[in-house]
């Protein structure tokens, strides 16, 4: 299945001079979202996922079905303040000042192997401090999957060595 | 399976005073999980569903599963700014001030019948709105699911004659 069909275009958004790449479209196709959400599955089915962390909150549409085939348990990485008990934190730099991505204390531990899902790839900011959030509990990352990936942002080069899925790539 | 166990309570989250209900010990279990997604599908299984929304965010990691059981699309409602293409938009009041809900204009039709998933029916001031966002477009509403209510903050009065699943209610 070409899941490019799936994606549009959106000129100057958020900002002038950007071409959002919006997957409601893909979302809206139960084929569609089957065929991506099957194909994380089936590139990380062999690599022991103990879990699937899901990146705040497109990750959340994602993650959650592919926990679901994996047979785990699903764990929310959100922006700060949202989760109700101690959390592990996490800064990183945007392009004007800092954002930050939190996480349960107990969500994981050294035992785990986890997959982490988001639907986008870009710069890598919030992929890469969510690696750094996660290895702060001992936890193993197995690997990241997104649906799309912007390939000129080289946002893969802050990943390090950590297998990628990417089922979208712009160059 | 008694989903409470999977309940955790936050005493003074987000303010002194009140309890937080935090789901994701149960998002964490796969058995709770899929317990919760497959009694919200078999609930609904007659009603004819042709799309499922899920609202920002934790709406978001049920409602994606919940649409693959019925073998639906997903729609995203969200928070204002945050979708691309063109929004209808509903605003709706809290207790200071107002906020708002939004859906592409293209998400669904006069055809459809609508899920609507959230994990928690509060004051159920968002639910209404994202109701009143999907009769704009004449789609019908089949129901709403929620995996906690809080009953004694009367959310359900504000949903008017729509069916309503809670899988948890705390009185």
């Amino acid at each position: 299945m070409d899941l490019t069909k799936f994606i549009r275009d959106i000129p100057d958004f958020p900002k002038p001079g950007i071409i959002f790449k919006d997957i409601t479209p893909l979302l809206k196709s139960h084929d569609a979202t089957s065929y991506a959400v099957n194909r994380i599955y089936e590139h990380y089915a062999d690599a022991g996922i103990t879990a699937v962390a899901g990146i705040e909150s497109r990750g959340f549409i994602f993650g959650c079905p592919v926990a679901g085939l994996f047979g785990v348990g699903f764990i929310p990485i959100r922006k700060p303040g949202k989760l109700p008990y101690d959390t592990h934190s996490e800064e990183y730099e945007l392009e004007y000042g800092t954002d930050c991505v939190e996480m349960h204390i107990d969500a994981m531990g050294p035992d785990d192997k986890i997959l982490i899902v988001d639907d986008l790839l870009a710069t890598g900011g919030t992929a890469a401090a969510t690696g750094n959030l996660i290895r702060k509990t001992g936890a193993h990352i197995a690997g990241f999957s997104f649906v799309v990936e912007l390939e000129f942002l080289n946002g893969a080069e802050k990943l390090g060595d950590i297998p990628i899925l990417s089922l979208i790539k712009y160059s």
